[in-house]
């Protein structure tokens, strides 16, 4: 089976790539334009700035220490869909593979002479995660070889030590390949580098040891903390090691980080991450929306970890949580034509930003860029997408549970269905029965999806958030239709998050939405907003919203602090909000999310 | 004289530190502490970091690469104060310097090689602002020789070169070593590395050329941008250069820039800086509360830039931003007994700090730490309490000027005046006149004081904001006394400070105040204040406030933004406030200078 994530207990299975097909349509596009633009810019990149002539040996060595996983990436994106270009950039990375196994452009020479920053460990986590791809998709090759020899070097490197990488990921990356090849060591590896974390096994660094999630041993931790991206790959890992191991502590654990994080620390989104200073959670409700940090690469590392949450528990609220953040963080992050990219996902955007052509030496999201300096989000959103379809579904036994929804065909033991739907503009999904068997068919619900039925045998039935399910013996030409009302809804923030106090959002199924002004005009800072139903609007196949809004006159004092709080009325405007996955789609603008109410 | 700045143009001539003596007193008191515990306390960590061992040629060498400036900040506190420990500390970086005139520990063998981050010339800055300090209050001596050394060599290597420093200071301090020797080459050299920067003169670095000023000549900027404290060295170096050189477009250019801050760019208690990522001023009207940073050292500068401003124009809304940041930032800055202190300075902190009793290895602003990784603050403090009382008066001709109100007696050209307060916790202030003569003298009346009084020769006068003038021909035993309303005012943001949106301040006289909460107890996040009358309670030599407030029901949903606002209604409860300037004296608490309203 070709899914990036096999367990071999849980209440789920995976569906691979092989069950899941998409046609034209909210992911099946944005799977296609992975394949047809944002792999090709991601190598074109790659080779202009240097990273893959790391391997050739060019000097002076390019990029920073840790771009070696870089590739890696592109090659799991690669490997997933068989791309052309595998085998020559594979091939490249062999050659700079040491006899030991040992493969790293930065730090040969001075192997692991620096485990808080070196980020050593964290490539082996991708090029192993790059193996399994190719070795799931594809079989045995050269890049499956150069990852055994890495794998087994890491091994015999640090079995009995007790030192671990600044950046997790290996711990996720080696369970999946014990998953793949049933090789125990890699799983017992996998186990010792979770366990050894926060015990502590890492060096002072300018940040609290929670930075690297060192300040406590994983299943003594209550939250995810310090770097996000970090703290959702150890968490991946973790439950990965717990799954295959029995270690029900461990993952009751991690479920419990999950669901206070989720209550305290996530941004509207789904995006995690407050500071740009460390790339880290904040503390609970510190959650501003101009500063959201919101890092696609930790969007991608929380749908990661819903996707594994959700395969063990069965529990909905993963899926929830996973759609949440595949629709407005990770569809978010790519432009609409494949080329551009975010780093941090900011909820507000002040200043329309100059647009960057080249390398963005920041992270700073006020327009998509090209590449960055620190450019794991694009690669990372190619290996995401590469592999989507595999997220959409999975089997309870013989039974099929849909938790997103676009169209395309979905298999699973002699159940052949086909998805129509316009979702998220619309919320009606039909399943049209293409193979038939007798069984269960479960349609996952959203919690905003109050009031949604779902239609089959001719009888329409209520339909609850969590999954609800269909069972008959289903004939090719039998429909099921799930019905979710997808109205706009007015949003209010826990009052706890200071950042957006007196502020509300809107939201209309899947999608958060947000106001975008061209050239700041109207200026964002003077608009309020009323929280009355929002109208429809049906503009190039999306669906945007108009609300009550008035512009508040200009002010110039020359001191922001008054004896008296200013009167908040003022003239009314339209006020048109676009679905936020579709900002910054048309030059600079400002942004934003939460609306400050009259 | 002995005074940090001393122009030879302007509205007002500094008075210098023999002039301005204080008694015990709010400043008094901390000029005493700084002498007696702060200067002793940063040398001896100095001792013990390594960094002045750097100067003994101790290998390896220890510290960041500006290290050095640390050692000349210390240097120039001594000079002030004429510090028994200077000629030793003086003599062991003598003992450092090259042939020609080039001294660092850092950079020695590879001059001037990284000027964006090297901060040579920025250290040369501090070195020259110590000797300076050390030819005012005590004349030629190793220290002055070795400053005039490095001077000439800066000179010499950078007079006809396009370069210049990643980090201000040696403008500001070339112009003061040009005023206290007459070597006019080093206002040239001033003017020179003013009038370079940002055409540009320095390299690409991961953040915008903005934060070190490099985006934009300094003339044809329009705000005070990019990295706080590198910005404000660089306005007080252009107004020094401006007034040396009759400049008057330039002056104006940087008043304007400073108009166009404070407007938006200044949190409540006059500190600057939003970032923690570059240690940055953000974008307009960016100002959170418990990310604000609002350095120490920012808040410093912006005092030395808010006195060249002052005493340039004689525009008392200088002095008036120069007394806020003096009370809320620098008195905030460091404890109650001198041993510890504020990197950054947040209006708002969640959850209690853990104490740090030994190095700080970020800047948060938690509790106060005894050093820092970076520890530009301490030193800071005490060259600036060292020679603060130069900055409290000035002379207007023969008319005397006073803009600070602590006790202590002032001298100006056979006037002088004994001034008697317990100001800021009362608004009454005597100025008892102890040698006589005909002349005006002018009491600055801060902003919020309506309905100040100025009496005299037993007549009340109403004293509007700027400043009340008593014009007579004084004999010993007249009397002036001002009194200034010092009654607790709520305070409203603008509404386009998004990030305290729905909340209101405290202030009273010239002290922004904050609730703190040992161990967060009543939780802050849960407290909303309605903006009553304040009460008022005398503890401990200051004044506390009791607002009226209640406490809203523990919340516990399992995601942080709801379909409906939640009610702010509670039981209501005492809610004690505090000088900002005193919180985090009693252990690790909570805190918010923003209220939420009801």
């Amino acid at each position: 089976m070709v899914s990036p994530v096999m367990p071999s207990a849980g209440v789920l299975s995976p569906l691979g790539l092989e069950a899941v097909r998409l046609s034209p349509g909210f992911w099946g596009d944005r799977v296609a334009l992975n394949r047809e633009v944002i792999i090709t810019h991601c190598q074109e990149w790659m080779e202009r700035v240097g990273w893959i002539g790391n391997f050739r040996g060019v000097t002076p060595r390019r990029g920073r220490e840790f771009s070696d996983s870089e590739i890696y990436k592109l090659l799991e994106a690669m490997a997933w869909s068989d791309h052309p270009a595998l085998d020559e950039l594979a091939a490249t990375v062999a050659r700079a593979q040491e006899e030991d196994g040992y493969l790293n452009t930065r730090w040969s020479g001075r192997r692991y002479t620096d485990f808080e920053w070196g980020h050593e460990l964290y490539c082996y986590g991708h090029l192993i995660q790059a193996g399994v791809a190719r070795l799931r998709a594809h079989g045995e090759d050269t890049l499956t070889e150069v990852v055994r020899r890495a794998a087994d070097h890491v091994c015999a490197r640090f079995m009995d030590t007790e030192e671990t990488c600044g950046h997790p990921v290996v711990e996720a990356a080696l369970v999946e390949l014990y998953r793949v090849t049933g090789t125990e060591r890699y799983l017992e590896m996998a186990r010792r580098f979770v366990e050894r974390r926060g015990r502590p096994a890492l060096g002072e660094i300018q940040f609290h040891p929670a930075y690297f999630q060192d300040d406590l041993p994983v299943r003594r931790a209550r939250v995810f903390r310090g770097h996000a991206v970090r703290a959702l790959y150890l968490a991946c890992g973790a439950v990965d090691v717990a799954v295959e191991t029995g270690d029900t502590e461990l993952l009751q654990a991690v479920r419990a980080q999950w669901e206070r994080t989720v209550a305290r620390r996530v941004h509207l989104t789904g995006g995690m991450g407050s500071h740009h200073s460390d790339e880290a959670f904040g503390e609970d409700f510190e959650l501003p929306a101009d500063r959201a940090y919101s890092e696609t690469c930790a969007g991608i590392a929380s749908i990661m970890l819903s996707h594994r949450l959700l395969l063990a528990t069965g529990d909905a609220r993963y899926a929830d949580l996973a759609e949440r953040t595949m629709y407005n963080v990770l569809a978010t992050a790519v432009a609409l034509d494949g080329r551009s990219f975010f780093y941090a996902n900011p909820l507000q955007v002040r200043v329309p930003a100059e647009p960057c052509e080249g390398v963005n030496h920041g992270a700073e999201g006020g327009l998509r860029s090209p590449w960055f300096d620190v450019s794991c989000c694009p690669n990372n959103i190619a290996r995401t997408l590469a592999s989507l379809p595999a997220y959409l579904a999975a089997a309870d036994g013989d039974a099929l549970r849909i938790h997103h929804y676009t169209p395309g065909e979905i298999r699973h033991d002699g159940l052949a269905l086909r998805i129509e739907t316009d979702y998220p503009w619309s919320g009606t999904v039909t399943a049209h029965v293409v193979e038939g068997r007798a069984g269960r068919i479960s349609l996952r619900v959203p919690p905003w999806a109050e009031g949604a039925t779902l239609t089959y045998g001719g009888v329409a039935h209520p339909a609850e958030p969590g999954y609800a399910t269909a069972e008959a013996d289903w004939r090719p030409g039998d429909r099921i239709r799930l019905d979710l009302p997808v109205r706009p809804r007015w949003t209010f923030p826990d009052r706890r998050v200071d950042a957006v106090r007196g502020c509300a959002a809107v939201e209309r199924g899947p999608l958060v939405y947000c106001a975008e002004s061209a050239a700041d005009e109207p200026p964002l800072a003077r608009v309020t907003a009323e929280p009355l139903a929002p109208v429809e609007r049906h503009v190039d196949g999306a669906v945007e919203l108009d609300v009550p809004a008035a512009l508040t006159p200009p002010e110039d004092d020359a001191w922001p602090y008054r004896s008296d709080p200013r009167a908040t009325t003022g003239r009314e405007i339209p006020l048109r909000l676009i679905p936020y996955h579709r900002w910054g789609n048309r030059g600079p603008v400002s942004m934003r999310v939460w609306l400050p109410l009259a």
